[in-house]
């Protein structure tokens, strides 16, 4: 396999975004990673989505958007694993150049939420989810995150409360993010007045839906250089699945598929845990942001609340996470996300995030979870 | 890129099976493909599907799958292209393994439509068309094709009569298919009084939806290998794309993707269109029949008509195409229908096609049309 680098990242401010369609945004994202790349040349396309059969009332994504940015003829597919789509579609895209298939392939995640045309929002997220076995009870998205919030509070002891520093954070970080959906800061008190959506989890600790698009351009190292800024490799990139239901597993609380995924990682990059200067965790919701910690080994179990109460999640703690806002505050539209956190993941990478710009910053950790935990997408990012 | 074989195949019937879900559907073709490879080992799941959150409220089919079959933790994904979602997760699945990544890659294209819980089943497969420059007009995928037809006619003087060998030969190799959706003989007299759908496309024209699932098990050849059976390789592989809407293609009556595709296969196999033994092509319409055999260099431009008139598209014909029943006979579960026709081209390599058995099959064309020729994915099939 040949390695693969990172030319060029591109992204869309997250808003509720009534004035652009799906091929606009896709379409702003991909044009400014050939930009930053300086390379126009795309081979193949792969694109991240989940929601738009029933959100934009279009499939054929990947075609639509290799139409629209002018690159007819170029291969393109769409790649779906529910809220992991984005991070399926990068691994693909890596996979694309990697086999020497392809040498500049573009990978884009994209997502329009606030425009539904067919169920309702909370409907068509719940497609993540097992339909046969958990939604025909009438369980939603969050009601899942829920349940597993509160039995982990009841597994360790934990109070609401302390859940709030990864708001918190997420928050002080986005707003330092000029494409972030929330440039609002989070205050403790902020976070208990919350209106409850789902017990316990509040409306500070759920991400948001939101609009948006971001894109990297993938290709071998040696065309990706330029001068005057480090160039980021893909040094790892592993998925693991586990069941679709949360029932069906053995030990809710604990990311299987995220420790698999991240193992593997870890060993491709020849690394631990120790060695990540940051970690773009997938914290849809917090509960996600804490069993993430603990199952890439930054925290004992049970102990992922405890790293956040400490500080060590900040720009300049131990394991700084969401520095661009997060799932929280950078915003979740779903199939986008594993594409925005690895835009992130190289923007730190390169020294471009000024005060929440992480020092010293040679290798990120990213994760994308489709499910309450079914898919689990890892990469690793690091400079030459 | 490593060679990669086919090692098993499998298929469910073509129904309207209100008793099946998508997952024991998918289920069912897979379990069957491992069989018949007589090997159950799989790292990594591609699933083709299109219509799957609108029709069953579920997305995330790749882990679903994965669950449901008992290879918990392993990579799965679901890759989508409208119509050809099941040719392009094979291209996914053949570049997996062609890359060294994976040994043994399973393959499954699964649709429902008949029990569709969002739109109507025509609004759901409109989702393959432009949602904003097509489909905003009230267009439907049949009144497209159709308007390809009808522009067809007028350019080289064929009368609606003329395309009936098509639907005439698919239906009587579906006679001998166990698995296709029609059984039942078509006469020219049949063909005439149909119904009309969208003229000129009548119903006789027009491929039926259904529910049903397809699977290979693909693997280096040497894992492939049985004894008593020939073992099919993948020779060639290779999709290209073109403007998702039809209106704005220079030359509407000419597949210019299938060309580019079918050019580059050819060239990957060192064959041309001369050494193809049989055909496997997306008939979901006669028009797009006609299209198709002239794209991948089998008639002349607007002669496509006359090879179906001259006998020749049957089992004894120079150019067997729909040697299982295609698209019109065995029906088109848009997203499985790529994996059918490649199940379908192996088995006349390895001789198993009885009555409809093409003689001396040795190479074997397949190509997958997602939207209205906006994707196009063909496979070059041989035997060692």
């Amino acid at each position: 396999m040949n390695p693969v680098a990172i030319a060029g990242i591109g992204q869309t401010p997250l808003r509720e975004n009534w004035g652009k369609s799906l091929k606009e945004l896709a379409g702003e994202a991909a044009f400014a990673a050939m930009y930053d790349a300086a390379d126009e040349r795309v081979d193949a396309i792969f694109v991240g989505n989940m929601l738009s059969g029933m959100s934009s009332g279009q499939a054929h994504l990947g075609t639509m958007l290799a139409d629209w940015i002018g690159k007819r003829g170029a291969e393109a597919v769409k790649v779906e694993s529910a809220c992991s789509s984005g991070g399926s579609a990068l691994r693909m895209g890596i996979l694309a150049v990697a086999s020497g298939e392809f040498e500049n392939v573009l990978v884009v995640g994209v997502e329009k939420m606030t425009e539904v045309k067919g169920p309702d929002i909370t409907a068509a997220l719940a497609t993540a989810a097992d339909a046969d076995w958990e939604v025909v009870h009438g369980v939603s998205f969050v009601a899942l995150n829920a349940l597993l919030m509160r039995r982990y509070m009841h597994e360790h002891g934990w109070q609401h409360d302390d859940f709030a520093p990864f708001s918190i954070n997420a928050h002080a970080n986005a707003i330092h993010n000029p494409f972030a959906r929330f440039h609002q800061p989070l205050t403790l008190e902020g976070y208990r007045k919350a209106p409850m959506v789902s017990s316990p989890i509040n409306l500070m600790d759920a991400s948001p839906t939101c609009d948006g698009a971001a894109a990297v351009l993938l290709t071998r190292p040696e065309r990706a250089r330029k001068p005057g800024r480090p160039t980021v490799r893909i040094l790892a990139s592993a998925t693991a699945t586990d069941t679709l239901a949360v029932h069906s597993r053995k030990d809710p609380t604990w990311l299987r598929a995220a420790e698999q995924s991240v193992k593997a990682a870890y060993a491709q990059a020849g690394i631990g845990p120790e060695d990540i200067d940051l970690f773009e965790a997938h914290d849809a919701f917090s509960i996600m942001a804490a069993l993430s910690l603990e199952a890439c080994g930054f925290a004992e179990r049970g102990q992922g609340p405890r790293l956040a109460l400490d500080g060590e999640i900040t720009p300049r703690g131990r394991i700084p996470i969401a520095t661009r806002g997060g799932l929280k505050g950078r915003g979740h539209p779903v199939g986008a996300t594993g594409v925005y956190q690895v835009v992130e993941a190289a923007q730190q990478l390169r020294g471009e995030c000024g005060e929440t710009q992480v020092e010293n910053a040679r290798l990120a950790l990213t994760q994308n979870i489709g499910g309450s935990g079914a898919t689990i997408v890892t990469h690793i990012l690091g400079v030459e």
